[in-house]
């Protein structure tokens, strides 16, 4: 089958290799109908993560279930399935808590070899996920792959970040970083009944795209966006400040921003091993942050009815569909933000 | 001055009375600019909740502050303020708590005289209100008397009822009973993310507002209400019930409609001792009932804002606004809901 | 095997039955060491609760894995396991929202068939646990039956009213009832910090214990328990209530007795369709209020260790241990309380 | 009056200066029985923190009403008050709502000048305490000052780390630090029900008291306490880590030794603009991180009971009492941990 490779940094491939196969009782074999590049997939486009070159890429994913082994009983072949991009058991220690992401079984792999344990990923034709019973969960029929793939890693993700804010009703809200998961943690945001919800960027058409969402931009071309917050929130700042960049400086920035006994919750991707931060600030603030890699697997099932019935359109980031063997070109739009780029979906 | 006096069970009367003035140092005296009828008004109406003849009634009002005490700080002639319907010191144990609707130094009194110490109301030209930095909030110039009036007891109310009922992003809401308080509490679950809210009464209008604002109507004269809810939820029932009718029926359908493990959160005013309870149902439902009286003064300053981005619309459920001359008609109307009536304002 | 099955009102009887053995392949069967007779095993031996003749009793119960089915993964041969009360699968809707005491695939089923579906019970030598990987904990040895064996049911079952309690450190907390399950939750609500346990109960024997573990007895023999209560809070009223009983009397005391703003957890099992319920008294205290029957599988894990390092001590509730065959007997003593009995267990 | 000034680092002295008088009418002057010295005022005495020359240092103390303004009601002279750290209105939006070491009518002022305004601090005979209605909290009798004075600060500090740490019954917490705010944390932790409390410091003395309240004690001079803590916990960390240091080794430590999913509550003064922050591990471990000032008005009567139950004896960790006008003394011993110091109080 076709599958992407990588092959050094900035280097995509797309490559020949054998099909996967049912290898422990409880695989299923999916075959993809649709799949995504992640902004995570970047950290290993530009080198930032590790990944041995051959490796198949991508975490995101649907399809339609191919193959079943012997002990597999809550799916079926013809099942349209969609899975989270973290590989757990579901009967581990961590898994019992409801922190699949930290199996202990997988070693925290996930598809596509991010971190943990190298495993195939999802930018391929077909698939074999582990744990299938668990990992698999059907999507109606009504629900199509737009509206449902992002179910498995970034509408979760997003979710997550605003649900771990801690957003209660009237509160003010800024969004920091206005890419594919700022955007749906500015969705989900919205879930919370806000009175108001900033979203923080420089590139123009992600504002614009904000402001359709409900947000008031906030241009980071136009001056610190600390000073700009605090000026629309009569100085006192955000309620709740949501980070989805993953860098230093937006993350001391959603610290600095919030209002004293406020929440930062960060979502963005950290690779570096320490990072400064502004500990007098959130000392004499009275901060509580969260921050971490999302547990996608809890958030599928609670989800999948608000995307039913529109109250998250995670289709809306949506911007280039391209054909599998276009992968190459996917990430080059994607990294470069070229041709107005938000979230390319792959299509076998 | 003119004021609505009860005189016995549905005789409620505009009396001549004395204007109120400042008797103790923390008062303010307000001209009022609107106050309302609420169905807890009706219980005296009624006779259901006993009153003293000549009592003036009414414990939604706003207005001017025309005169305060010499230890009143916060406010000042001039201001326009609402307050909430109950009596509070802001310093004893109770309100410390944030239960000012419990309050000890004022015995649990409430404007118009419904429980604990009677004390005059608001359905008058002027009013006297004790304790008037912690009673009496600003109201900016943006926001009408038809949108800040409710902050003082209905809208606070319904969003109470909400907020108790715990409600998650995605989950279905039922509410039982499409009265001014059912209505805004409606509007207020919507703050919370549900997927689906149910609007469940027998009033051909009152259900068509509902639905109007984002319910599926559910009309008590095509069937028992909870097998109408069992049918539309796949046989589980809501997750979260608000139960804003006060009377026994309702309360018990409620808790039998509810799903295993969720909330029943009732704001209906209840005057009976006791009344039937499903307790072997709740019981092998697992479940959380919240009720009570609402402390009104929590909720002022969170909603305004809400309020004012129009995320909560109450003046919708206004329709009508009668001079309070004729305060007996307006009573009339909305006891025996005639001429569509669901809330009705008085002008002094 | 010997077994101790129902025969009819206050006859319950040791009868010869064939061995249990693995009917599904997720079966275990399990060599039981050590069993008890719960306060819920009473409602049946009463009559209260519908269970056919020949029925075998018992939901309590801990053992040794003799078999299991070629599916089970989690467990072998030769561990030592304790089982909740009900039984459920893992896997449905109910289960993966953590409510697995309303597990869809078995009905609501618990062992020794008090609701749900009849499923024989563990007052036996030896029993067929369905979804063994799921149902079954293992114990480590340092654990004996008696410290291991509430974990199951009661234990978890006192923990669970008192954490729903939410006792936040400081809170004056009441137990209405000393029984098992009681005096359990007594246990459990030390674990939450507060300055103050009373418990509520005529049997002096068990209002000494009460008091040995840690709570001020109060004797419903020395008058209206709300007033005692009162009496000792400053006549304010306890702030959480945990109604162990399961009587329509002390359910509604538990409602007079908290104060404003409380909240009653109530774990008594309830069998009437009806009870009468203080509407007016809720009403106007803000209540938040508990009920349900346990979700056992959910506290086995976390409640083990506080077990271990004695802050849970559940074998002090322990009056009598009796072989299998005297089955009868312990009924009788614990029906009527006769010879100090508070928990009696039964030994195959 | 004798009074205790800051004159340069590392030098405090015995000055006189004018008694305080009532300046506004919200003021008492309270004669001083008890004053602390506070960890936080080595800040100032390291010169880490900039205070004037001639501040008065102190903000633990606790006495007698001597004189009140005109508009005090609250309190009386005669009155035995504690008043926390931090001085608030009581009034603003800040205070109401919760957060009064916030305050911004006097713009975040603590007593003896450590941050916000100047403000003569308590290590002196008398002090003016501002809005001292909101401020002074009644003590009654039976309540000695050794167990009534760390109210105002440190057993609040101490107990709030805890509450932050969201410690559930069952839990194992390690407590970074055992200065007198580290051991009040682990006395608090123990009010949540954790299974096991580690306590990590280096200083023997400290270590050993520790362990006399209910803690495991982790020794730094016997390694690396991330591996120490793993290997008492089956590789996996505590599920809560109180950090009572305030530098910035043992905050990336605390980050490092949590459990995946964990909480990291930190209650270390923290002056330094930027510290290193551990982005990957936390990212990747899904970290809950609660830091900041302490709000101590909150917990003044909250925590009341529990101290006058003995289920908080924050009296255990005072090790010396001088008379003030040996302070400087107190300094010196308390800042070089001789004769095993941990606590030192002042007696004017």
């Amino acid at each position: 089958m076709k599958a992407i490779a990588f092959r050094g940094v900035g280097d995509v491939r797309v490559e020949s290799i054998p099909d996967p196969r049912i290898v422990e009782p409880t695989d299923a074999v999916v075959r993809i109908t649709t799949s995504a590049v992640c902004g995570s997939d970047l950290h290993q486009y530009h080198g930032r993560a590790v990944v041995e070159p051959g490796a198949i890429m991508g975490h995101e994913f649907m399809g339609i279930v191919e193959d079943v082994g012997r002990d597999v009983r809550a799916i079926s072949r013809g099942d349209r399935v969609v899975a989270p991009f973290s590989i757990s058991c579901g009967r581990c220690e961590w898994c019992l808590r409801r922190l699949p992401t930290q199996c202990s079984t997988t070693g925290r792999a996930v598809f596509g070899g991010r971190f943990g344990k190298q495993f195939p990923g999802g930018q391929a034709e077909r698939i074999r996920v582990p744990f299938a019973d668990h990992m698999c969960e059907r999507i109606p029929a009504d629900l199509g792959d737009e509206r449902a793939l992002f179910l498995g890693d970034i509408l979760s993700t997003g979710y997550a970040c605003a649900e771990n804010g801690g957003i209660r009703p009237g509160d003010t809200v800024a969004v920091f970083g206005c890419g594919p998961v700022g955007l749906l943690a500015l969705q989900s945001a919205h879930l919370f009944g806000p009175a108001r919800v900033f979203a923080v960027d420089r590139v123009d058409y992600r504002l614009k795209l904000a402001e359709e969402l409900g947000a008031t931009p906030v241009d980071l071309d136009r001056g610190d966006p600390i000073e700009q917050l605090r000026a629309a929130t009569a100085g006192r700042g955000p309620d709740v400040v949501l980070e989805a960049v993953g860098h230093e400086i937006p993350f001391a920035q959603a610290i600095q921003a919030v209002r004293a006994g406020g929440t930062v919750s960060s979502v963005g991707v950290y690779v570096e091993a320490s990072i400064g931060f502004p500990a007098r600030e959130a000392f004499f603030k009275d901060l509580t942050l969260k921050m971490g890699i999302c547990n996608a697997r809890n958030y599928i099932v609670p989800l999948m009815p608000l995307v039913r019935v529109g109250k998250l359109q995670p289709a809306r980031i949506i911007t280039h569909t391209l054909p599998l063997a276009d992968a190459p070109r996917g990430y080059a739009i994607f990294d470069r933000k070229e041709d107005r780029a938000i979230k390319v979906l792959l299509k076998p």
